[in-house]
């Protein structure tokens, strides 16, 4: 796929008439690319569990997460109804020396490891399958493509492509991944690890599969680390909320579409390359992945244990389980991944 | 064991004592049961996915879930921050005609499908593990044993125990069930149901592995069907959150110990019978089997899918995911279980 | 002004028509009728105080509040950052012994005591002053009439009409008051309670003020007392959020437009009489008061004690604040009114 | 009142010693030194209102404000239950053309202009009166004191002290002040403003007080003006919230007694001046304002525009109304004060 920096609205729809499911399957759809993910993937997936050892590839859940207020992002409030404080002080009026805790969130459901769900995304007024945005989501939530209908759903292959640790960076090892790299002056990227800026193709994905040993086929959940995530808990959170990164190029569209995987996730915030590729953009892949592919995609994930696992035996397959919250007409959800080998 | 009405106090404190698991796993252990979930278990779980099919066991969260305010316990609170009517009516400032949603939840921990954390409950002001319930969780939360320590490890094999269609509303089908069956009059179980008020107990639990045909093991995550939540479902939410149940008796803590099981979860409220067995008591089961056995128990999961494939195709295990979501300091989490057979 | 049950949507047309005030103040203005309530007034006003005793017109704010969950109206969850058992414990990391208290409120903004704010109402997608609904409330709030433009004007004179005492609950009292009642069968009303259902016309509040001795001019601030919270809060809320109550007719539409008052506050849960007149209706009065007449509406507001110190002196005119919390872009708020006689 | 900077813990418990009103209303008290502010008072407030002009003290309330996290205090964060985008897309089910927007808040209630409760604040576990911190605010709230008990009462003539205008950034306008100062190198305060780290003492009050030509007395509400926010709301927030400012020094101890003034109020995060006049310490002076003199205290308070009207007329005496919303067991409020002159 070619890319006009200067014509993002014509490759953007180039993009998605290239790469549309609309009606693929059905009208009613309501899953998009968790249709790849089928029986026989999760039969498959599950045979990868050899030694029983699981890794959660969730951030924490608190105040110092990356969040910083933008479009009323923040991280979450956790907040105590009943404490052990009172329940020794005998405050709470229980009997027969029974004490409890309770607590309550308020959060973002895209503030930290997360899912975006179909009703994240629109392009040009259009929701995934070509439904009009507003009759899907109201303020009474996504009423159409809501990620409750995920909810059993997301259970399968999972495969790590660690591009940060393959092709590190200076973007160069063993493949033709410069011609992706617009590193960002001024970020100091450490061994494992992509600069901001780095913009991941195709190639780039291709030659870490193949560096790992590892192939990726129809309903993979595909994990792809560029360890930005490594970088700023070394150095603090900075920009990660929507600042420079390393992710996916713009050009990736086209490989989303045609290798049939059933979900994607990163370790950053935005899941594409920031700045983006184009002038004056934002999140152009997400445009068109979101509401012309169906693509279920994942960002913020924390991937550097299992990703040094993997590092270790040389496995970069395994089980993967990452439900959504099935929270009703929601159009993203916090979740907590688990990898078992 | 025995159960003296009239003494609570004192039988918590023999049930407490006859299944303490204080220092099992050394003075700073923060998974107490998990503690049972190995490797080999879980590679005894994953071979136990044969067709590939996967069921969440969460109920949906939403305004119309059954909390009903007791101890500032609310339904989730869903809003949007951003809407597809918004992006369609090009009030959202992105460029190239990009739109999106974006939402926010607050929630009480433990308004739905749930775990409790090891942090939830005390007993005389001693949390688990014998640690002071005031130095375990103030205000900041569980300064210890947050269920953020939980995030990697509940995944391995689960078990179905139907009791209540094995059982059923009459309580006597197969095994000595109608001891412990104090069932509270004007209840309507329908077939599969136990009534509210019904007491699980350890002859019910046997009885139903048996008549399934499936073995607890050390390690497994049990779940017990008492089809109460099919009955509210049916019926309206009515008093299901702290009023009249069936669920486990108070008796079943020898064997909640003894069986060294990783975890234990319900289709109730609160696990176990309700009027509890004691003359104004709450919760005693919760007492023991929290802050001494160490155990991690599920509450409101949605077990009715599940348990029809079962009686479907006569296999009542499976490989079970249920990880909570890491908050930092939490006393619970909400989950969304996912078994595949 | 005749109201003809089967054609809501005439009479409402007809009603906006006659009351309009679009462009009354200019096409910028965001006050509506506030424009009334001038610094004569506010002399007019502060002269009244002359004991100095001072009345709070709020209910408090907590769980026993009377929303029910309707459209995601909860009550106020208040939860602790910080307690006094955490600091009596030394479990803050203070110096030299303070220690404190912190806390958090999550609430919808018209869940108790509160202003509605001129965004909070459309009629056929137009706002106040003729604006499009949809340029003016999106998910970023109201942008145009946001209740931050309105934080220092709500103080001037207030009068009471205490209807439910003077004209009672048969609604015979001194006027023809019997022509607007419609009060529901099976409702209990106490003496000085309007029933529920019951219809307040102008001929009830000119007779009320007659009988009180008061006059209402421009620029006042009315309170309606109907008696439906001395009710309810001796009954139960029951339906109190959204059912059947006493209020204002759909026929004071005019006078509520040519009174000149600049604001109104009752109450009940919504101001005009329920169930409303029409056939299929909802909240007919509010579709002209707000977007027509520009007519600032409170309601849930206590006024009982100040009503039994009006009752008690004969005096029902008095000095009034109910200045809104200037969140940025509220459609209401809530507020605590303070009357000093 | 003599300050040992290395002795805080004696200096505070001197200065409590020598200020505590304990007792002085009995032993039920839940008001401190509102029971200064009498009806005689509102009534010598009320007389002030000479002109009509109202001001609103309040900041406004939105994501734009001061706080940065610390101790969980966020901005309020605003979102939409119902927008006007939905009802003119006809998205809401009303019937007749009506549409309506709705909105939630999720708040700490001490993130922007608001009054501390008197639960706010504890000395070596002794909250106001005497009373055990711990039997005063537990994980429910303020049992005791919570500020619903305020509701009332907050009513009365309010005098401005523009310490920042008439002391100025030199700290040496008329009065001993130089004596406090302890200006923090780098801030720069234009006219009109105190610099960071300023200590106001009595002299300075008094001094200013003289300059203004007004007098404080018994059950006034002083609002002191140091100009800081003025400064921020140029320069940017920064460390507004925690960091260095100027305030009250802890001399003023004796003074804040012995005036019997009724509240004070500043336009500063937190009241006393920062960095802290000792070492280590951290709000020694709420230490003994709160718990012992049983002082209503407001922060963040926007006194810029009354100032200037101040400077206009000469005229710093106004009728002043700032009620806290009464939320059940709160120790804090926010606030929307409005001063009439």
């Amino acid at each position: 796929m070619n890319l006009d920096p200067t014509d993002p609205e014509g490759s953007i729809a180039r993009a998605a008439k290239a790469s549309s499911n609309w009606g693929r399957w059905g009208a009613d759809d309501v899953l998009g690319t968790l249709n790849h993910l089928d029986e026989a993937k999760r039969r498959e997936g599950a045979a990868l569990v050899r030694r029983g050892v699981s890794f959660s590839l969730s951030q924490r859940f608190d105040m110092n997460g990356p969040q910083k207020g933008w479009r009323r992002r923040t991280n979450p409030v956790h907040t105590m109804l009943d404490t052990g404080t009172d329940a020794a002080l005998g405050n709470q009026g229980f009997p027969h020396g029974i004490g409890g805790a309770d607590d309550v969130i308020s959060m973002p459901l895209q503030c930290s490891t997360q899912w975006d769900g179909l009703g994240h995304i629109f392009d040009h007024g259009k929701a995934w399958n070509g439904r009009p945005a507003e009759r899907v989501v109201t303020s009474d939530g996504d009423l159409v493509t809501g990620i409750e209908h995920m909810a059993s759903h997301v259970a399968g292959r999972g495969v790590l492509l660690d591009v940060g640790r393959t092709i590190g960076a200076d973007g160069v090892s063993g493949a033709d991944g410069t011609a992706g790299t617009t590193a960002t002056a001024g970020t100091t990227a450490a061994a494992g690890e992509l600069p901001d800026g780095f913009a991941v193709t195709e190639a780039h994905l291709t030659a870490t599969a193949e560096a790992q040993g590892v192939a990726i086929g129809r309903g993979d959940i595909v994990l792809v680390r560029t360890g930005q995530l490594a970088r700023v808990r070394r150095d603090g959170w900075g920009d990660y909320a929507g600042g420079p990164a390393p992710g996916l190029s713009f050009t990736t569209a086209g490989w989303l579409h045609g290798s049939e995987i059933a979900a994607i996730a990163t370790d950053t915030w935005g899941f594409e390359v920031r700045p983006n590729e184009f002038e004056h953009a934002f999140q152009p892949l997400h445009q068109v992945a979101i509401p012309h592919i169906g693509l279920l995609i994942g960002e913020m994930w924390d991937l550097d244990a299992l990703a040094r696992d993997c590092a270790a035996d040389g496995v970069y397959e395994f089980w993967l389980t990452a439900a959504p919250l099935p929270i009703t007409g929601a159009v993203g959800s916090p979740v907590n991944p688990i990898a078992v080998k």
